[in-house]
């Protein structure tokens, strides 16, 4: 295999990189063409004491192989320093390995508040300092690499490491947030937990059994994310001792209770079972805070079949009468018109509109009188088509019921389909999820129609 | 439905009381007996100025209400005093709810040093100040209950909010350890992602929308897992608007290289499909960094069958012959000592250890001549057994093939089975996570044959 992976003018700074992970990380980047900044305290691995040593033999190292490195020995709270060193030696950062970190192990109940805040400092705020001075640099160039460096103590939980555990999966948190801020400029962030000889391992390992957890075989991930050609951003990796596996989260079905009722304790206490059942075949994954509230809207109408607990359990009102009503439908005018802009859209277009919706909509409309007509948006079948009644071109994924009002204020842009969702205006059954494209599909056909 | 889920006689610290959340959650507490602590400050969402108003106009609710209820207008920060405020006025603390939060959200690009710095210390370090102060009590009673509230923004991060996920999430990472160090002297920790009106749901849903997100669709889960019945123990959810569902992580199957090659960043390219699969069914739910090594060691065995990555790829090695060899099988004597200490063993005490092990082993035992012997260790089938050659009884839930000497080592107590296996001394088919039984069977048959 050919070590096709090239880092030639790229820039690295790893961070706490005068030994074990980030000696690796230095070494392997320096042999693949990158300049590297070897930043080291040169502290132990508590934190105290402080040495040029360690950093200086990195360098050393990676010069004699016939690579480009320079050590830098600040404190990552000094961050900014540190991108500095790499600034005046190479005149660029591209990528930022934030792998200093240091360990103290106490129970929660023994714990100073100095253990604590040092623990924050140096994993959590010094990850912060040095990515907060590299990022307008990745900014401007469009260009950054970061990997933050997490623990399995972090991600379950480690007796005697509430601080450490808490620090680490800030790191988690910030990684997800810095993916999405700089995913446009081509900054792309991850997150890896290694198994490493390390004090954290020893708590579970035998002693002997660290020497296989080598750092090398974390180091390859870290370079491979690295690589200008890798896309994945925001991703959270467990590494170490040959094994490679991604993480995110998964997410219960739950249970949905009726959002207009008095909700207690004792609802929660009967439908536990649900709620904590990853077992029953509707769990989620969530990948972004979209994505959990758009799967929390579906799984209210997963329970509709449900009598116990129809959420939200309003929904159109069919009896509702007034005097002022007339028995005609406002909504069949909001039909023709995206029929009408359907039909004037160019072969081109509306082929490309049905095969992004690629779905047909059957809409149960209520008025005032309590009277309900049906109408369908087929855009699947054919050249796509709407019409009164049912869709004679076959069976509608989703089923939206509205009263006509509602309607003709969402066709208008008066109101939002989510928000209507949410109040029990709108009900949907079939293929929920396709709901989510229901404010797209009336806005764009809404806005032809005016013109 | 009856109200029997109560608290009286707990003393409950809500933090951050004064609105939203903590109001609903105080006033819940107040109304079923508990004694609460209605801490606030007083400041705006983002921790600008103090009032006293707040918290007591609370308490001013509850007591209304007939229940019993104390101001603290202390910051979170001097969580020693808040805890003071309960033991002065009702004597205990038995219930912390870490509510108290505030956001300065902006772009990291635009992010100060003091806005990154002053959401750790409200959302961390003033949650860690107050359970610091409580967890004395909590130990010492052998009762407490912790809620942790963190955000959907930590768990998938939020563009805008890098101080604010990575803050939320280090909660998340602090309540699993909390939950592991307190679990022995009953004391619960669980940490809550709530949706309710906030400035972080802003962000993502139209504003009058947030009106359907009321705090009190997310006080009864609270509730709830304060409860003393209550046995969830280091559980993360989300909820709100009548959703409750539980969180946990999942992983890919992954993949696993050897681990005595060089590895390198093309290895990990050509994996990359594998490793960021979760969709061919081998996905893992580990629940402790236990088990997370556990299920690591099982995906070794997993990639048995593939021809291209056999991991470890060392294994026994059949065809080392020395001149010492004599063609005996040492091992032989220490399936004759399992087999005695087990008929020695009471009826009951068989009957305990077979239920606790319900399964059968093979050993494929490899001399120094390259000589092969089967063994089986048969805990399942009737009053168990233990011989030579396959196992009469039928099939064996899992095959170790290990060298003699390594087998005498092990049994003797001399070497580590979980250090065997991943040093490639051992390998393990089949059930493989029953493997882990191993050390344990035979150290408990080594020492009852020592008798």
């Amino acid at each position: 295999m050919t070590n096709n992976l090239r880092f030639d003018g790229r820039v690295v700074i790893v961070t706490g990189a005068g030994g074990g992970l980030g000696r690796s990380h230095a070494l392997a980047f320096g042999s693949r063409g990158a300049s590297v900044v070897v930043n080291d305290l040169g502290g132990s691995h508590t934190g105290e004491g402080a040495s040029k040593r360690a950093a200086d033999m990195v360098v050393d190292e990676i010069q004699a192989a016939g690579g480009k490195a320079v050590a830098n020995y600040d404190s990552v709270l000094d961050g900014e320093k540190i991108v500095e060193t790499a600034m005046k030696a190479f005149g660029r950062v591209d990528i930022v390995v934030n792998n200093a970190g240091i360990l103290k192990d106490v129970s929660f109940a023994r714990m100073t508040d100095q253990q604590w805040d040092l623990i924050f400092q140096v994993h959590v705020d010094g990850a912060y300092k040095v990515l907060k001075a590299a990022w307008p640099i990745f900014r401007k160039q469009k260009y950054g690499r970061v990997i933050n460096t997490t623990s399995a103590a972090g991600i379950y939980g480690n007796f005697g490491q509430a601080n450490y555990s808490a620090a680490k999966l800030a790191l988690v948190g910030l990684t997800s947030t810095l993916a999405l801020e700089g995913k446009k400029e081509n900054i792309h962030s991850n997150v890896i937990a290694p198994m490493a000889a390390s004090r954290m391992t020893e708590t579970i390992m035998p002693p002997d059994m660290l020497k296989s957890l080598k750092p090398e075989m974390v180091t390859p991930l870290v370079l491979y994310l690295c690589h200008e050609d890798t896309k994945e951003n925001g991703s959270l990796f467990e590494v170490g001792a040959g094994f490679v596996g991604k993480l995110r989260w998964e997410r219960t079905g739950g249970y949905g209770f009726p959002n207009n009722k008095a909700l207690l304790p004792e609802h929660i206490q009967e439908r536990w079972a649900q709620i904590t059942n990853f077992e029953d075949g509707r769990v989620t994954h969530p990948g972004s805070t979209q994505e959990s509230m758009e799967s929390i809207i579906a799984n209210f109408e997963n329970l509709a079949g449900d009598s116990d607990a129809k959420a939200p359990s309003s929904g159109p009102s069919p009896a509702k009468k007034t005097s002022g009503g007339s028995g005609s439908f406002k909504s069949a005018a909001v039909f023709d018109r995206i029929k009408t802009s359907l039909e004037a859209m160019t072969p081109k277009d509306r082929e490309a509109q049905i095969k992004k919706v690629k779905a047909a909509f059957e809409f149960k409309i209520t008025n005032k009188e309590g009277k309900e007509e049906v109408y369908y948006v087929d855009l699947k079948n054919g050249n796509g088509d709407v019409g009164k009644g049912a869709n004679p071109k076959g069976k509608c994924e989703v089923t939206v019921s509205v009263t006509d009002d509602d309607f003709v204020d969402l066709a208008d842009g008066k109101a939002n389909a989510q928000k209507m969702f949410m109040s029990g205006k709108i009900k949907v059954k079939g293929q929920v999820m396709l709901a989510t494209k229901l404010g797209d599909i009336l806005k764009a056909q809404g806005d032809k129609a005016k013109l």
